[in-house]
């Protein structure tokens, strides 16, 4: 098959060969595979595959079973599907887990439904799963122009959370489209001055950032008390001074999480929760995939230009 | 009354204006009070009372009801009590929110009682509220021979916990006899590894710490994966350097706390929930109090001399 693999931190098309499903597992044919920042790490190689996932990049895709493995019932040749992947994606087919499968959401195409597996885990995880976010409390969005970020936005808006986003100012009008109350302009306005005079002083109770160690100081101090900080991308740093007082005055945490590395029942535990919780609000249309662009597989390394210069607004597809 | 009072950074005992019981409180005559750490630091000028709670120091008594302020219906005077405090504790006397009250648990005497309140409170909070230890996870709690310490090991153990324990080497029999499966002289040990090593290498699901910034790096490294530290303590200093990539790698979260700051709702939550799952154990046996001495309210500096040596081993109570 045609798969895209790394050689030199360039990505390269290649003719590999097809995985084969192993007990548990699908083949997928992949009809798009999702993009994300973690795939440009790992071609850089600050970010190898786990043990025992695929070698090439690609977290996430959509398609059609084309064979299942040993001990696979409840699936079938045929079927059409979403994945959350460890690896293997950008390629004409991938094996999955079937715990990390969900269906097409009724009224998206496969290839929509390609952008949602890698952002929806991602977010539900932490703001739903860990962080907890509720109706009326605040949320704030690093990046809110992202494939995260745009679906963020919406998944908090469809809880009832009030909403800020940190962006550029040219993707301002379609962040607020999506439901975000206030959009900040990271290059000219302060996001803690900004956030805490939109909601009277409270601040965020929850942040998603993908900024890391540049905002860590801040993301304190904009926190709301027994607020919680989820770091989930380092575009600013890894390491910064953590002020435990400052912290301890919230009563705030602050985690960090990826997806790629949960052994797999801790991922079908978390599609299992998207599948509850956030389909749902995706057959409604209160949160709808968010597609910058679609490109062919074989310009991968495009695809990966354009992700490295945030100009996007949304989710990059790739199509096999 | 005759209370203790703050003046250039000493204990001074003083005769004061009895406390009168608001809206919703009662008025306590103190039996015995609790010293905590925290005092020590409002003594130095550095946790200064939050606004509306008493100026005198005090953070946990027991004691009987003397009176009962407007709307109270479900106390009565000569009641026996546990009790929370926001401060005031170092006193004949303290006003108390009836959300902050406990009873006197069956076959412990007042006095006795009065060792529980903070640490119970400060256990529940952050390690089964918050950071939901399970039976089965290990528990890693710093300073084990500290009044939270020696409540955190057996509460852990009660809940089905594997504990591990740092303490210096002249405390390890007591606090093995409290339940500690592993005691670590710090002085002496790494605990990283000597908690990987004793656990097969999965290290501590959850991680109470009261040295913070100079073992901040260290808790990171010896967290299981999806583990938690909260740090409710600095007497290794307030800020450290936080790599937040070493956080991700074991998906964990970092958090600071404090009792006194919530807001009274917050602390009748909490001390509802030490009802409901520790008074239990309690009046079972599996969780007592440890008291390492008593002495007259007038010695509190005394008290708070020997807090500061570290030589004592569970609490220290001051009798009115």
């Amino acid at each position: 098959m045609q798969a895209i693999t790394i050689e030199d931190r360039q990505l390269v098309p290649r003719e590999v060969a097809d995985p084969v499903p192993g007990e548990g597992e699908v083949l997928v044919d992949v009809t798009a595979a999702g993009v994300n920042r973690a795939d440009v790490s790992q071609r850089q190689g600050h970010y190898p595959p786990p043990p025992g996932a695929s070698e090439l990049p690609g977290l996430e895709c959509a398609g059609v079973i084309g064979a299942v493995g040993p001990g696979v019932t409840e699936h079938h040749v045929g079927e059409r599907v979403a994945a959350l992947l460890s690896g293997g994606g950008y390629a004409e087919r991938v094996a999955v887990p079937v715990g990390q499968l969900l269906p097409v959401p009724a009224g998206l195409s496969v290839q929509e439904s390609a952008a949602l597996p890698e952002v929806a885990c991602t977010v539900w995880s932490n703001v739903v799963d860990r962080d907890r976010l509720r109706k009326g409390q605040t949320l704030l969005v690093h990046g809110g122009g992202s494939g995260i970020g745009t679906f963020a936005i919406q998944l908090g808006k469809a809880l009832g959370a009030t909403v800020v986003a940190t962006a550029r100012a040219g993707k301002h009008d379609r962040l607020r489209a999506l439901g975000a109350d206030l959009v900040i302009d990271y290059t000219e306005t302060d996001f803690v001055t900004a956030t805490k005079d939109f909601t009277g002083g409270a601040g965020a109770n929850v942040v998603l950032d993908i900024v890391g160690a540049k905002y860590l100081a801040r993301n304190i101090d904009v926190l709301a008390p027994n607020g919680r900080i989820t770091v989930i991308g380092f575009q600013g740093g890894r390491t910064a001074e953590l002020d435990l007082v400052a912290l301890m005055a919230k009563r705030g945490s602050v985690s960090s999480t990826s997806l790629r590395a949960r052994p797999p029942a801790d991922k079908a535990r978390i599609v299992s929760g998207v599948r509850r919780d956030v389909w749902p609000l995706v057959e409604a249309g209160a949160v709808k995939p968010v597609i910058h662009t679609t490109m062919p597989l074989a310009a991968a390394a495009d695809a990966h230009r354009l992700m490295e210069s945030s100009d996007h607004l949304g989710k990059i597809l790739l199509l096999p």
